[in-house]
């Protein structure tokens, strides 16, 4: 929190305004039951004590924080303004960054109570608040990164063909507890033409023999996340498949190579880009080329054209280019990668080739 | 969509911003596989077909939408500006409705882009868009009911002393899975002391004879939410926990007794509140009396001191008063009633006494 609200003051902020989430937790290590219309606020103010407004009924589960002790805790109960409660908190005319995630129900709520305040999203004014990972942190994500490749491996040897792809996804997320996940965001097993969009959700067809198949997964490992993305086919690919196989694989091995300090984030993604544009396929580049990692599976810094955050030691992000050729078939492959003082180090070494199953 | 465009009109607002979650669901059947902080926004102006304005990567589901016949997509795509592409969508000096949950990221670029529009919070303006359920929804949510009744009563054979809350909370999410439950919400078990704390999370506490435990839980069957509370006692209670079980029995029993249509939903919650601090137990009070259900486990209408809105016929929402005395024991009895034409009905007819368990 000391450090938060440093890093606040020097990008000329009055002070961060909290709610429940991954900011939250790895702040104060206080995560409610559950995310409602009730406001639970963390306000961090340079050279005040950290505030923690809850509803009154959340009061036991916040003193049972690990940080609690650093704060100091106050409570509104149902039936008052939680609204006028915070504005003792702030002040008037304050410009507060505010969690990307926080409900528009309390942004409305607060800028109504002080009409003077006004407010940035973090990620926009703060992009690099949990960027940048200590040691623990990324021993943390290679963890997690050891087991999603495990995982995945074990998936090879299941049977695709005439089974559906919610019940390869079923396999695939029991295979990601067993290897120690917690929670599993999500498991999409993209067959055949699904695999040509690029957020196909695993659905009732039936997986047959000459069908690509896009396996992407991510979820969290004591806490910290994992991001896989693997094309594999079912039986011999055609020449055709082979060839925009290779060409992910190239565009994504140059994008790794590109991570060093000091390099932009866009200039990764530039690098994959430039592959598939080569070849002449820029038109079936669907997404950015990747998205940080940490204590969630999808934050800063994002991997994409116009991010000119510089690659410090320590960043963790994914690189997953993919080309989806509509009505035919989709490629994706996504690695975690942590950026080191000598280059990228890669957190999922399992291998990029594009597997055959039965 | 037509009947809220025309809601919206009537209480002066421009348009109804809707991202994804419960209302894009229920307005034209989206569901976008994850909510991130790519921006996906229905637009709804009164005289102006719908527009969808969604990531490109995300087109192929939108357009696979229930509701996309009669929506105009259009899509941008990683790299470009989403708030950008949303102003030519609105009018610039428009105030719109806009969903309690958007994300501020969204809200602030929406702000930014357009520094004369206003916003409202959707509950606010609009508390009842969703409110009043039509008889084919009234008979999902019985249906919901019934299952939650069906759940609990069979966890009552279940042992409880020895084993830990966690335990038993687990029995619970898969008894609800086993009556239909697609989602479950979250299943409380709070034994013992445990019980006085209205948000308990279930944790490694073993239950022992003697405990009170109060068993709370919501989640979706075919879509439609489940919200039941019971406390139940291991072995015999002593003479405070009958008392305290008798009081919120009876506060419960005067709250649905005082259902009807054009009562505001405040005076339910007085009637509950009116029962307990007759009998000198008001400062145990730590929550409002109920929330709405539908395709969500809590919206409006919430019953909580201070909500002025009417009840009219095909409102649902939970009554569920209770008392929490701090290091002792709690009792909450919850159901989810019906306004009708005639006064509330039961969509919970469970037993609602002290159940004994082993």
């Amino acid at each position: 929190m000391t450090r938060a609200v440093r890093a606040a003051a020097e990008v000329g902020l009055a002070g961060l305004l909290v709610t429940p989430g991954p900011d939250m937790m790895w702040l104060c290590g206080h995560r409610p039951t559950a995310v409602t219309q009730r406001l639970t606020l963390l306000v961090l103010i340079p050279g005040s004590e950290p505030r923690l407004l809850v509803p009154a009924l959340e009061r036991p589960d916040a003193e049972a924080a690990p940080g609690a002790g650093a704060l100091r805790i106050s409570d509104w109960s149902d039936g008052q303004d939680p609204y006028a409660a915070a504005t003792g908190l702030l002040l008037p005319n304050g410009r507060y960054g505010v969690c990307d995630t926080t409900w528009a129900l309390h942004l409305l709520g607060l800028q109504e109570a002080l009409p003077l305040t006004t407010y940035r999203p973090l990620t926009v004014v703060l992009p690099l608040l949990r960027a940048v990972k200590d040691e623990h942190e990324v021993a943390r994500l290679a963890a997690a990164g050891a087991a999603a490749d495990a995982a995945y491996e074990e998936l090879l040897s299941v049977r695709f063909t005439g089974r559906r792809e919610t019940d390869v996804a079923a396999d695939l997320a029991h295979l990601l507890r067993e290897h120690g996940h917690s929670q599993v965001d999500f498991t999409m097993v993209a067959s055949g033409p699904n695999s040509a969009n690029a957020l196909h959700e695993p659905g009732a067809r039936i997986i047959e023999h000459g069908d690509t198949v896009v396996v992407a997964f991510a979820g969290l490992k004591d806490g910290y996340g994992s991001a896989l993305a693997r094309t594999v086919h079912v039986g011999e690919p055609t020449e055709d498949e082979h060839t925009a196989h290779d060409l992910v694989r190239t565009a994504q091995q140059a994008a790794f190579e590109a991570v060093a300090p000091g390099v932009p984030c866009q200039d990764i993604a530039r690098r994959a880009r430039r592959v598939i544009e080569d070849a002449d396929h820029g038109s079936y580049v669907a997404h950015r080329t990747g998205h940080g990692t940490g204590i969630t599976t999808d934050e800063p810094p994002y991997v994409v054209e116009g991010n000119e955050t510089l690659l410090a030691p320590g960043m963790c992000f994914s690189i997953g280019p993919g080309v989806y050729l509509p009505g035919r078939f989709g490629v994706q492959i996504e690695d975690v990668v942590t950026c080191t003082a000598d280059g990228g180090r890669r957190l999922n070494p399992t291998d990029r080739g594009m597997a055959i199953v039965e």
